[in-house]
């Protein structure tokens, strides 16, 4: 075995015409392309020590790259004992050079799991290309590291093949969207990320001008302005992957900084924009998991969202709907259930099928506690018994015909327990859409890689900040009524709908958009109910107002969570795992340190200076 | 003509599913669209009034969206006479819907340019979606307004043919670009925007961390780290197409955000990456201009190009080469050119072909005055006469088989002009560069759509800091020498080439990148010749140098600058038109005017104050 040289081969540029090529010049072939009908050839192939053993005087080398692993043998009579054992001391995760011959692997000594393993590799020459550290992980151990050491060292934790596998999907869907959107004649227009400070919404990341003192631009939240001013400007369809921003405390799946698939279309209504994203999602289905999706994808409204499943974002992978037995309730002498009725609230429960034998009171008293959590004051329920009669510590309270009316309303079968809440309509939705969701999760109601999408609609245009007693806008102040509610903006705001559409998948929002308003009345009329004065307006928002006035087109659009939406087509839950390099929920990037210390000197050009927050005693 | 309700049909989402329909709801058809074959079919457009014309009792406009232009007809019988006067009130750039039917032009009123040009569509259902406020400038105007008008009404200036172009094509090439990567085995991988500064380059932009006091991320210059980190990962072949930022003092084709294409590939050398890149520019030739390149691209060092033409991204797509008579010159007795030669400066030349008829002594006084905004002392020139002799205002000072022997070297013929500097080798490179292409550029030496496409490679490594004497990296501390010149690293770093390469085209750089340096043991060398120590190392790039030690592949690649990739396949000469949004080289936003001013509750959450400068007396 020649000490080899590190030979450079000249490289015919023609070589990269053909697609899909992964060869390269310090290569003949990947470690994830070698087949029983390559025996006899000979191959160079580059890649990362995976694994080692010694056997039989030689030794083996699980040689990975990107696109798989190729066994390569290092042993007599190519290489001489004293090769080999220098071979037997190279640290995993060094990176190696090898040539040799491909060659049938012995009887019974194939590995069905491996694409390659029909072959090993016959090595007769022999490189470190780089050596390696002792890491404090290797891509290969089965039992992950902490999150925090993963980040540190995320150029080891990016060896990962579930890392590389979420990573390369990310890829893939991001490709499909853009393909999809080309086919379609959108336009790819990138918008600024230095941009300007609007007060609405979350928290801006700012940037400090050095040319203009005292100034400062902000990230974007979203391209919206940017992609309402491209409509006017006839840009007809136009589509970005954009990069937006939010100073916000971080819970588990946000990230300071997140990429969304955003577009924008003229001359449509929410159906053209729901039928495209319709599209979009069949054909990523089919591409990423080959399953058909039936379409169009299901829709309801928001008030029957709320009404079925308490929830806007409601999980359709299972059933187990929301039953209001407020009329009944009414009837009964039990307090809690009266009282509540009695007031203008709400009873309403959740059929549990099949569920009383797996929870026992202690658990139920658990999930009692549960949903105080979210504003409820206790969980009423019963247990269908086997003679077709409710159960319950509170039965007594109820007249039997009562309790048959609740069980036929709720459809209750032997074994099943009835959950119930009796509150506000905003605590029923709440505790009853966090109880469906962990009932379902802990009874396995789902498949795991089921994959369920549809559209809410018809979100109402404001909402009520208790507070302040002002409305807010739902969605965002640019967002059009309903036609047929056009008229009630005035009347009875409350009861404005808008045209607003969100993408649900698997239970979470993964998109959502609004026909925009194009004509300024509206927009005035709507700024006006936002509490927003002209003199505001035109300050916070002048120059798509100022565009407005300069011949709009009806226009509207949507925007795709791409993070979340890789991570729900993925099967993952962790924001972090289709992400290269995240931050962590104190927004740091742990790998590279940021954010740092800067010098006093860039501060000063900046036109700043630190106010730092006295140290607690 | 009925008063037409603003009707909305529902969509069939499967309309979506063949590729390029760019109908949409409100419309059957786009305003570039209608063919002779269509005469007699029933339509409804949208789109902006361009134009609006009366002529024999009926008002015909020109409807025009993002696909084209349709004349339509407002006219007796379908329209009443004061319905056509209406018509024709309605402002120009405003927003309508027309229903009617598709007719023969009259015979002789076809329009050839057009591609609707054969017909019209006689109206009969007309309504206004918005109207337009007499706009600043109207996009169908013959003469531009200044560049700060088009600006702050962005919106307007879109609405121009030529900056629509300019937006599809750059959507186009971007696509080109990610079809071309994607083909080849590259994952699209996004690396983050909020990062960490490093003193090392241009200055930051800054983001102060409201979570961490006193702390602050940076917008990148470039994902360099994040792309050699994802190689240390083993991704073998990443690209983006990312945002850049630098806040620097902007020239005429500088932009605080920029956008590159960057790419990054292991096991590779500089042909490689030459290779597939070449591939890219000829693809990007045929798709856009239908033109075919001749691959590979030419290639010459960096010497090579400094000697012929002075400059490293030297425009090809003329001649008038430099040629060196620094020989000659030792022999003559014109002080100038002698003196330089003994002092072991140089003396070099241009041959301008047929330019002496061309250039009088006063326009010869202006190009002299020209060469010393480039630091020349002045300008030698001769005339070769009609009898092959050479003339010039200081032809007395040399010998005549001296100037003989400058023809000959220069190649001179009757009527050519001989253009001389003596200076140091940088004044020569950088005088005749400027003079080659502005006599170029005034002699039309080549077509304005030529497209010449090459490579200079062999970079030096370093390049001495004049004032403080130390080496500077040309490209960046992570570029691998040449391995024939590994050994000059230490010995004499001024000879040591790199294994760089920049792309050329039409004299602009449109990309450049290098093999990376790999090891840890080079890299720390190369530190030590930068004068960066190992603790200002461990500072600034520990997160690198640290996956270095972890099993590093070979690896390099390349950043191509999109914004002067596509002004170059366009033609244009202002980077501003081919970005939508683009600054001011006050770094200012003219449209939303950012950067604005914040409160100062938002600079108290960030632990900031401004310190702004005096007003200056």
């Amino acid at each position: 075995m020649a000490a080899a040289a590190f030979r450079i081969r000249r490289l015919d540029p023609s070589r990269f015409f053909p697609p899909s090529d992964p060869e390269s010049v310090l290569r003949t072939h990947t470690c994830g392309q070698l087949r029983k009908s390559d025996v006899g050839t000979e191959v160079t192939l580059c890649g990362w020590v995976e694994n080692k053993r010694d056997h039989g005087g030689a030794v083996f080398i699980d040689l990975r790259d990107r696109y798989g692993l190729t066994q390569v043998v290092i042993g007599p009579p190519e290489a001489t004992a004293a090769q080999i054992e220098n071979v037997g001391r190279v640290p995993a995760e060094s990176v190696i050079l090898i040539r040799g011959t491909v060659s049938d692997r012995l009887e019974g000594k194939s590995n069905a799991k491996l694409a390659t393993g029909d072959i090993e590799v016959r090595c007769n020459e022999f490189e470190i290309l780089n050596t390696c550290q002792t890491p404090p992980f290797t891509p290969g151990q089965s039992e992950l590291p902490g999150e925090d050491l993963r980040l540190k060292y995320r150029f080891l934790d990016l060896r990962r093949s579930d890392m590389q596998r979420s990573l390369f999907l990310r890829s893939k869907i991001i490709k499909i969207m853009r393909d999809y959107f080309a086919e379609h004649d959108f336009v790819d227009v990138e918008t600024p990320i230095l941009g300007r400070s609007t007060p609405e919404g979350a928290r801006d990341y700012l940037v400090p001008s050095r040319v203009h003192p005292g100034s400062f631009y902000a990230l974007p939240q979203s391209p919206q302005l940017y992609k309402q001013i491209l409509m006017v400007a006839g840009f007809d369809r136009y589509v970005q992957v954009a990069k937006c921003f939010r100073d916000e405390d971080l819970r588990a799946d946000r990230q300071p900084e997140f990429t969304q698939l955003d577009l924008e279309m003229s001359f449509v209504d929410s159906d053209d924009i729901m039928g495209l994203i319709d599209g979009l999602v069949a054909r990523t289905a089919k591409e990423v998991h080959g399953k058909d999706i039936q379409l169009p994808l299901p829709r309801m409204t928001y008030d029957e969202a709320m009404r079925r499943f308490g929830h806007d974002a409601p999980d359709l992978r299972f059933g187990m709907e929301i039953t209001d037995v407020t009329e009944v309730a009414k009837k009964t002498e039990f307090r809690v259930f009266r009282a509540t009725a009695d007031a203008g609230n709400f009873v309403r429960g959740l059929r549990v099928e099949n569920a009383a034998e797996q929870y026992s009171r202690r658990q139920i008293d658990e999930l009692t506690n549960f949903v105080k959590d979210f504003g409820a004051k206790g969980l009423a329920w019963f247990r269908v018994e086997a003679d077709g009669s409710l159960w319950s510590p509170v039965a007594k309270n109820f007249e039997a015909e009562h309790l048959d009316e609740i069980k036929s309303l709720m459809g209750g079968q032997p074994g099943d327990l009835l959950m119930f809440l009796a509150d506000t309509w905003e605590v029923t939705c709440k505790g009853l859409n966090a109880l469906r969701k962990r009932l379902g999760a802990e009874l396995k109601l789902y498949d795991d890689d089921a994959l369920h999408c549809s559209w809410v609609t018809e979100f109402p245009m404001f909402e009520k900040d208790e507070e302040s007693g002002r409305w807010n806008a739902m969605h965002h102040p640019f967002t059009a009524p309903l036609k047929s509610d056009l008229e009630k903006l005035g009347s009875e705001p409350q009861a404005c709908r808008a045209q607003a559409y969100d993408l649900v998948i698997n239970g979470s929002e993964a998109g959502g958009g609004t026909i925009r308003i194009h004509d300024q009345a509206t927009q005035s009329q709507v700024f006006g109910l936002l509490g927003i004065d002209e003199a505001t307006a035109e300050d916070r928002f002048g120059f798509l107002l100022n565009a407005l006035r300069f011949g709009a087109p009806p226009h509207g659009g949507i925007a795709l969570g791409i993070d979340r939406w890789v991570m729900l087509f993925a099967g993952l839950d962790n924001i972090r795992e289709v992400i290269a390099f995240p931050k962590t929920q104190k927004a740091s990037d742990l790998m590279t340190e940021a954010p740092g210390n800067v010098d006093d000197a860039q501060l000063a050009e900046l036109h700043l200076r630190t106010v730092l927050p006295k140290p607690k005693a």
